[in-house]
């Protein structure tokens, strides 16, 4: 085995350039799911990616219609009495907006110095490939893997996975595994790899303000009417306390209180508050008094007003009264919160506190409930040790602020941990302009993929089920 | 001089298909002066305008650039020995924004039972238009007018009028007049006209926070920096008082305490709270208390949020912390306040309270000084007169809410009072989409002008000075 991974690892190594043209090609799709016009990218990314899973030697690939994005799916079932790998990625993109702040087009993938800048280079396309190259070292070296594996990668991660959780749901046996693996977290810096054990859950919502049948002229009405701007700017305002908590009540009932013990540990392994602002490249923290930024987080809840809108935005003055003025709202949820009981406190409290001026209209975007990893399971384990191969660190254990719905899914659903082995820089700038992917952690990734495979292929006390590993066909049910 | 009204009468009468058919070619000009990008329409419309007047028969016609939009002037000096009368008007419209709820486009006029539909149908294109068709009717029955005759028409009224105002200062003389009139402002119904004795100034602005150096995702970072929307939110919510009174310390100070006898009058005289809450289809009035909405209108300075950005406004959500966020505000003021102090007041005021995570910037777009004109004036007795002829009713004197910059111009430059004989009424959406001109208002504003003419003619006790009825040349001083 360790002459199979010896020689993966020679073939990805003499693979690079090819790898990161591959790459640019994924990249240059404008996949961006939230966006309707952008559908049929996200289709022929999806095309695009079977094919790669085709040429790299993986059976079974099918591109999956659902009510929206396609999956794509994969599996290779030669590794009798081996446990089984559920990779899963997500091909799909966040907007790139506000355009004007890129340095190079946000699809026409560019490399400066050691990056690679493009929307969705580093979340989640690179990170995703890397999985992919890795498997490919093994079947084009020794046309076989040290591991059964089921390829699972999505369109609508950045939408909140709405087709993913029922697709799941309906082929559970089909998707049946012993571990799954997902890179799309972050490490502390190039040579710090980590381990992300937990994620905070997610609830994505519309406020909107509507107060006038129409605009009024701010002249001859101004004064005299509620502005639904205003009204709405004195509601966002009222979200939260003077000390940086979320004035809703209820809303911290269910927040779980962690031990003086695992506080400990954060601070210890977590990153500073000065490392956090060093990454944000902001001067001052804000947010809830009594937490280090870290804990903020992590271990508490947030509440982001994601965009706000309304009225005259274009240049010089217009002398107007809206009637109506929107804003996007984001809830990030930590354990034992659910997005469910959120969503009802937080429209009990907008109806209760609305001036009777306005008409308010909430609407829920989507939700994730948050997740935890144990982190003494052999994957993670496995893990570490080809962290410590790839990269030549050992990774420290992390909590992550972000959002992967499906990991709840995958553990309430297939009964399975999730490994978080991301690849991913603090600085890399994803969801925002000139986004790009680090390239040494690409091809550091790369064989990360290749050792973790190999150290799971070497370890049987993760096969739970044989069943699991028979090669069920996906149904199409999402 | 019966006569020549007469015969002007009916020749207005006899064109009032002709005079519609025009109108409409006029407001089919996309002249919206706050977009760059519509320069050229601008310019197009001035030059168009020239023409109209040319054909109309006045001499010394002549479209004058400025740094931005031009001017555009004309005049006729027959009439020995009697008064002279500036006419000022602007051709330039309000941007069209939000486009979606235009029922039909705005730059394709469309007459809709008694109204003409399109932007600037009201504001101010179909209410200068009525003076140009008053003056084609006696110039092309008698040749002559019954008054000297000045047109100012300019093209930046709606980005308050950055060059007229050096403009008229550089051409003093060649300006000079006994009384100038405009048409751009409300009635109070097809049958209840109204003079306009008190407009109230303007400030507009706009308060850019910049918190962060780039775009930061939610999930990272949400809940340990300090979002820009949420402080500009903040800010903005703190700009008013819980008695809906602007909270900017020292705001108040010069504001003009009216008595007892004023407000009794305005109460007699002005819209009620019903109408104005009628007028702006709206159920609940809001604003500074012990006030009439009437009075919160008119003698009472207001604050509006015009437009607020910041962050993901397309479809679904972004998980994104934006890196900065951007207010349209607006104050209207009542005597005697002045822009230049509310300015500093406000630069002032944000300094103090902009947290010390936001780099707050002001900009100032525009300003204009409130005005009010003498209702003792002949000039309105004239005009009372005409619209006693044109619209069969005398009409109520009123403030208005709204702001013309030019007003305190050609008091403080010229030393003339303007009368403001407006033809819109409070339902035509000016400023907001399916902006509309009710027709008969229209037909009937030509003869209220065509009266207003005659009237002036007949009255000798308006000539201040020999000197101004002199054609001086209007040279291009802007």
């Amino acid at each position: 085995m360790n002459d199979a991974a010896a020689l993966a690892l020679a073939y990805a190594r003499a693979h690079r350039r090819r790898s990161l043209a591959e790459l640019e090609q994924f990249v240059r799709f404008p996949s961006i799911s939230a966006q309707p016009r952008h559908a049929e990218d996200v289709k022929r990314c999806a095309h695009w990616l079977a094919n790669q899973l085709r040429r790299t030697g993986l059976d079974d690939v099918s591109v999956i219609a659902t009510r929206r994005h396609p999956l794509v799916h994969a599996a290779w079932h030669g590794a009798a009495g081996r446990p089984t790998v559920l990779i899963y990625g997500h091909y799909d993109v966040q907007p790139v907006d506000p355009l004007g702040e890129w340095h190079s087009p946000p699809f026409a993938p560019t490399v400066r110095g050691q990056d690679l800048f493009g929307r969705g280079a580093c979340d989640d396309k690179g990170q995703m490939f890397a999985h992919l190259k890795a498997l490919q070292a093994y079947l084009q070296t020794r046309h076989a893997l040290p591991v059964n594996v089921k390829c699972l990668f999505e369109g609508e991660e950045e939408i909140g996975s709405p087709n993913l959780v029922p697709f799941v749901a309906h082929n559970q046996k089909a998707l049946a595994a012993d571990v799954a693996v997902m890179s799309d977290t972050r490490m502390l810096a190039p040579d710090r790899p980590a381990l992300n054990y937990a994620e905070r859950g997610a609830l994505y919502l519309e406020l909107e303000f509507r107060g006038l049948a129409q605009d009024l002229h701010s002249g001859n009405f101004g004064g005299a009417v509620h502005n639904p701007l205003q009204a709405l700017c004195e509601i966002v305002a009222a979200l939260h306390d003077a000390d940086g908590r979320i004035a809703i009540p209820g809303f911290y009932a269910n927040v779980r209180r962690w031990g003086r013990d695992e506080r400990a540990r954060m601070a210890r392994t977590g990153p500073s508050d000065r490392q956090i602002l060093r990454d944000a490249r902001v001067e001052e923290g804000w947010g809830e008094s009594g937490y280090t930024l870290y804990e903020r987080l992590t271990i508490r809840p947030a509440l982001t007003v994601n965009g706000l809108t309304g009225g005259y935005q274009g240049p010089g003055g217009k002398g107007v009264i809206p009637a109506r003025a929107l804003a996007k709202l984001s809830f990030r949820l930590v354990p034992d919160q659910d997005p469910r009981d959120i969503d009802r406190l937080f429209r009990a409290h907008i109806a209760r506190i609305v001036p009777s001026t306005m008409r308010a209209t909430v609407r829920t975007l989507s939700s994730a409930k948050p997740a935890l990893v144990d982190p003494k399971h052999p994957a993670m384990a496995a893990a570490a040790l080809a962290y410590r191969k790839g990269f030549g660190a050992a990774p420290v254990l992390l909590r992550s602020g972000g959002t992967i719905p499906i990991l709840n899914t995958f553990q309430e659903m297939l009964g399975i941990p999730t490994v978080l082995m991301g690849f991913a820089l603090p600085d890399d700038r994803i969801h925002a302009p000139n986004e790009k992917f680090h390239l040494p952690n690409f091809y550091n990734g790369i064989e990360t993929c290749i050792w973790f495979l190999a150290a799971i292929g070497a370890g049987q006390n993760l096969i739970r089920d044989v069943r699991h590993r028979q090669g069920q066909p996906v149904s199409v049910a999402a």
